[in-house]
């Protein structure tokens, strides 16, 4: 397995020992900032539990069921433990990180089992279905929507987390269709590392990608931060297997079919509701050895969605746009902010825009492009220029893009450091037609700012846009306030609940990649309609007759 | 209401007066040639019977339901005429065409209405539950696979046709999305017209193009011979909105969600068996004024089928690329030879092939690019002729695409020609992974050619292939035989039998682009599975519990 949970913050994001890189004096800047921002100065925050000091209720799991457990999945691949347990008892979201930190948990799985393959995870299906106890597929466990909660349904006995990550093989590459089939508990890295070696790439890059499993991207139709150039994930998907508690469901490999519905798409977002996705073959494409990135800022929003909209119409081959609004660009030039630095050359960029006519409205873009030669990734490079020039944009070099390439994996590290001081940082996002979306923007970062004030005193709502298609676009939202210590996780819903009614107010969905869980579910009805969702309840109890996938979720 | 069904064949394809352009010396050399290739002499068939000489059962439509149908879709969108009731009764697939020839329905709708909106449809619907009588929606009726036989399930009391074609407005375009908003029953020609109007195209060219609507292309998941280009008609949807029986399903115009599972993709195949799609908003594009053909010839298949690959995966911006086997491009220049000509350019062209080393497995290549501007199409063409020089192809020049051009929609008017002539022609298509695609076109081919022998004693089969991606390609297969006048659904569905069931052993879906129908049906649990199927069941039970939509299709 190539998941060391031991080496991971149980109660917060990623490794021990890693954050994003900032030195001392620039961590002390951006907190000095962000108090004059919410207008108060931070304190450090209580300490968190230690993990040791978690008190778990005891394991429901009998003796009967895991003897059947272990037949299955052998002796080690059923655990108990505290640290087992608390380990799958949560995902990665705000709320769960608040709670994890008070060490004031909903619940935990009773037990945590590790399936070696299909055929043990279809046993242990068939031993929770008849102990009535529920499933929780597991993967990385990076879910930011409550979809890992350990959650069981009215009458259930207990939670089993069902991790992934033991079936992680690259199983096959047929090099002439371009495709891989892989197992679906493989992690990121490893996924890449192993079409690396035969040159390919899946191109799939998530933030949660260090830590996310393939089973997982597919279960939330997840998307990456490349996905102008490589597609969502269900671009990438040819066919999956998923053990149901009805059987094996499986879909063919082949490049595209009219013979019904494309059961796919009934996969992909299901969220582990319909059962456990083992393998999957995947489009791969020859590994993309050169990268091109570029910064650019534009005098407003405005100008920039413009310039980003023709880049896509236009079907220049970039792999990546994202316009962080006026908001956004402000926190992304706070955080360079290095006062240790002699010269400040961020000031002095300003100063310099500032000369060029940008103002306070001015947004930054960050584009990257990428492929198998050095040729491509720098014609788009040039395209784009070309189009950002007529838009009335100022190029800002390699640098602005190079700093986002470092550390496209690790900005969720600053959550942590920002909760030790007792800020809390949420994103949240949605997509919605180019018509409509400057006036989306405007309302939901509006109504998200409100509520921030209403509910916390303070705050800031910002957005970038990213991952842009011809008819439309994601707005990813993001909001730092000052944490009520007393009802944290209260503070969380409301302002959450403000946020999310002005995203459904707009037309937009609920989830343009994070997923439904269990923080979008009251959502679900408004997304799918009453007549959608009843189809999609019923083809879910089809294969799950006694509910014993992933209750509480999605549907 | 654009379609004009008097000026259309009831009992063959298209329009009335119209057919393939063939002078009677190339007819006469066409019915020679194949006679030879059957080795028996062609003579005119029994002439097909007349409209008004068929004998339908008499309306089972009573009064009550009658007046409710009136009242929903107006006394003149209620019609129980013979020929309304005759023009409904089947689609084009080739047992269709045969059991109309011969005036032997197997039944034929009670009751033809034409809904004006949805509204009327919902009613129509509440009206059809009410009184225990399927509903089968009806756009063009061009369905090869039995999609629009007027089935009832067991215990209906009687099937209405459901026209769809009074539904044909542009409602809204969104020209900064690129997206439009249409009634689902409008025909091809229609829709291209008058989005042609506002500078745009949807570019989505079935052959049935001029006889089809936009519902039938979501209901069956078509794709059009530019897909190479424009994608398959998944790629267009945006959103729908479908009336069923428990209400209406919709989904939100959203350029992507992860919100769950995609319920496009449960609306996309669905075959009228959840309800009747009555809009849907379409990813569009700018007019493509320009366009450019060519032909190319290549030694063998093999080598056409590397240089088709590598134009996909190169990703040259290609609208299609037809490679058909040696077989189907004999067929070509059989078609081609117009013994009025003093000079035959075809037989010149020919010899001329030979003198290069193309002998008896020579494959010819079709290949369209189009845009909105010149120069892209071109260069299309430029890269593709030199990727096609590297496999050793011998440029056709412009001619062979042009002719495919002119006849693009009007190939399937020579099967009523053959059929005059006892010859029947069917054709059958699937799709799969490049790795397999090879064994995969001899093996079928060979599976098919045997049984045409068996049940014809003659017969030719061929393929092509078109539609590719990255990981795979369509093949779709022509069968010219012998009719057995006396037996003749039958012998079909001997054919059939054998050559799906070969389909299946190579482990290709049932088909790439025509749907299941009836025709298919018997393979569906080979193509779903039984997990998925029990899912898409148990879905289509949750909108409709009645069972009214089109039962006996697809599930």
């Amino acid at each position: 397995m190539s998941v060391a949970r031991d080496r991971l913050r149980w109660n917060g994001w990623g490794r021990l020992g890693e954050s994003l890189a900032m030195s001392p004096a620039r961590r002390e800047a951006l907190l000095r900032s962000l108090g004059e921002l919410f207008g108060r100065e931070l304190r450090p925050a209580v300490e968190p539990v230690a993990l040791d000091e978690v008190t778990l209720a005891p394991s429901r799991i009998d003796d009967a069921t895991r003897r059947s457990l272990r037949a299955a999945c052998g002796d080690e691949g059923v655990r108990t433990s505290h640290f087992e347990r608390l380990t799958h008892a949560a995902g990665k979201s705000l709320p769960d990180l608040l709670r994890l930190r008070r060490g004031e948990l909903t619940g935990a799985p009773d037990a945590v089992v590790y399936p070696p393959d299909e055929g043990a995870v279809a046993a242990v299906l068939r031993v929770a279905a008849a102990a009535g106890i529920a499933v929780v597929p597991f993967g990385g466990g990076t879910s930011v929507v409550g979809g890992v909660d350990p959650l069981a349904a009215e009458g259930q006995g207990g939670v089993i987390a069902l991790d992934t990550t033991r079936m992680e093989a690259l199983l096959r590459v047929d090099p002439r269709s371009r495709t891989a089939t892989v197992q679906a508990g493989i992690l990121g890295p490893a996924l890449e590392e192993a079409l690396g070696r035969h040159g390919l790439t899946l191109g799939h890059y998530p933030q949660s990608f260090e830590h996310s499993t393939l089973g997982g991207w597919i279960a939330t139709r997840s998307t990456g931060q490349f996905s102008n150039g490589y597609g969502g994930i269900e671009r990438m998907v040819v066919s999956v297997r998923v053990v149901t508690p009805e059987g094996v469901l499986r879909t063919l490999e082949v490049p595209r079919s009219a013979a019904g519905p494309d059961l796919n798409a009934f996969v992909l977002g299901s969220e582990g509701t319909l059962g456990v996705i083992v393998e999957a073959t995947l489009r791969v494409r020859p590994r993309a050895d050169h990268h091109e990135e570029r910064g650019l800022l534009f005098r407003d929003f405005h100008s920039g969605v413009d310039a980003l909209r023709e880049t896509i119409v236009e079907g220049v081959p970039v792999a990546m746009l994202r316009l962080a609004d006026a908001r956004e660009t402000g926190l992304y030039e706070i955080l360079r902010r290095d006062p240790a630095r002699r010269v400040d050359l961020s000031a002095l960029g300003l100063a310099a825009a500032a000369r060029f006519g940008f103002g306070a409205g001015r947004c930054a873009m960050i584009a990257a492009a990428e492929g198998p030669e050095r040729r491509p990734p720098r014609e788009a490079m040039a395209k784009l220029r070309r189009i950002a020039r007529r838009h009335g944009a100022l190029p800002l070099g390699r640098s602005p893009g190079r700093s986002w390439h470092r550390d496209r994996f690790r900005t969720p590290y600053l959550r942590d450091l920002l909760l030790d001081h007792d800020v809390a940082v949420d994103t949240f996002e949605t997509a919605v037609p180019w018509s409509r979306l400057e006036a989306a923007h405007a309302s939901i970062e509006k109504a998200a700012q409100a509520s921030l004030e209403r509910h916390a005193g303070a705050g800031v709502a910002m957005a970038h846009l990213s991952h842009a298609y011809t008819d439309g676009a994601s707005l990813y939202f993001t909001i730092l306030y000052p944490l009520d210590p007393s009802h944290a996780v209260k503070q969380w819903e409301a302002i959450k609940r403000d946020a999310t009614d002005a995203v459904v107010a707009e037309g937009g969905t609920v989830s343009h990649h994070h997923g439904v869980g269990v923080d979008h579910a009251r959502w679900i009805g408004a997304e799918k309609g009453s007549v959608g969702l009843a189809a999609l309840r019923a083809a879910k109890e089809a294969v799950d007759p006694a509910g014993v996938m992933n209750p509480g979720k999605l549907l």
